[in-house]
């Protein structure tokens, strides 16, 4: 049966690409996926073929994978991150179903490193115990919705990691969501901000609460909010599980 | 400087460590972790020394990997899945600290895969949008505090991936969630359990959350409860994005 891998290649250079995801990229025959994460690959794995297509055409760019599948090839749809959190994976097998291709291709879903994981790790461990993960992107999700499970995660005292805190679309949506959690949470807890996670220009700021409305913030950003044992130990936003407490 | 790498190894096979962890384990003089996690890697790098501490010995082994940094050793310190969630990264931070080390040694947190993200790789796709990771083990946290998480996330309508959901110390833990989940989230809402994900006896199953309650689990499980939009297709855990409603 004819293979499709959905990929994580997770942030973006190879040393944090599993070595499973690189198999499958080598043992592919085409490579599909959004232009920019294409162009992360392309050098490497420069004898394959390639399906790019654009933001808001993912069910196009699903579709084509299926495609390729369904045709004889081997065929790896890459995500940045993981390939199920915020990934392609639900929706390869949501548009399988619609073109009757379930039984026709293999899926396997081969994970990657998630910018909660990434992003943590060049911040110090501020995930070290229960969190939640909010997207701000109200492009697919009514913005109550992402306002409701913001109160929610902060009220449970989870770390959050918030995905997709701002673009040129939507430049003040950290600033509004930080105004909806300022009422839970207090201006000296400690945050963080991951920029360009494993590419070029890498970096790592930690501030507290009260700055991170005005922070710069774009969608190459991903952001911490520490829970209440959060602390900064030598520059580094460290949540405790509670070990030492024992 | 005295590198002390702090390295999840994803969830225990080869091909879903990172490039990135294989070259810490690869340049390490030591590596240290937590006998069953060394187990799991002591074939590959044979050649290196090796210290090993039983569960609850967190911090003697922290303890111990700065230590060999400070003496000189490059040290990797092993964690399953990533080395943040759950993992050692910030007792590391903590421990380096009270042995006024930092200055000493670099320490370098290197991601891996977590089981919210291996775990739906083998079950489809449950956590494609904003979820929560909640831990059931009360080793180093009340109870009460648990609960609360458990109902904040289900009010939120997050997609949950559990971890510990059960030990012989605590058989009845996730029986125990499911009566305070049972008020909030509706019985026929589609779950998922997946066991020794990447190893031996990899198992995936898919279950109703009415079923999840009197459902088989230990440690070596994690649990998918998928949230208001989670669907099965083709014996998948698939929660849509909503790319295909635009």
């Amino acid at each position: 049966m004819n293979k499709l891998y959905v990929v994580g290649i997770g942030p973006g250079n190879y040393d944090n690409m599993t070595i499973r995801a690189d198999k499958a990229l080598k043992e592919s025959d085409v490579i599909v996926g959004y232009g920019v994460y294409v162009d992360l690959v392309k050098d490497r794995y420069a004898e394959k073929e390639f399906f790019t297509s654009p933001m808001t055409k993912e069910v196009l760019r699903c579709e084509k994978a299926v495609e390729f599948a369904v045709e004889g090839k081997t065929v790896s749809l890459i995500c940045s991150g993981d390939s199920g959190i915020y990934g392609m994976a639900a929706l390869i097998y949501e548009v399988a179903e619609s073109m009757d291709a379930l039984a026709k291709i293999e899926i396997e879903v081969v994970p990657g490193i998630t910018s909660a994981s990434s992003g943590s790790a060049i911040l110090g461990a501020p995930l070290t115990h229960d969190f939640a993960v909010v997207s701000l992107s109200d492009r697919l999700t009514p913005w109550e919705k992402i306002e409701e499970r913001l109160r929610k995660a902060a009220e449970g005292d989870f770390a959050i990691a918030i995905y997709n805190p701002a673009s040129k679309g939507r430049p003040d949506h950290l600033k509004k969501a930080c105004e909806i959690l300022g009422g839970i949470i207090p201006s000296e807890r400690p945050c963080g901000i991951a920029r360009n996670i494993g590419r070029e220009g890498e970096s790592a700021r930690v501030l507290t609460f009260g700055e991170l409305a005005s922070a710069d913030v774009d969608m190459f950003c991903t952001v911490f909010i520490g829970n209440s044992s959060t602390r900064i130990i030598d520059g580094k936003l460290v949540t405790p599980r509670g070990y030492r407490d024992v």
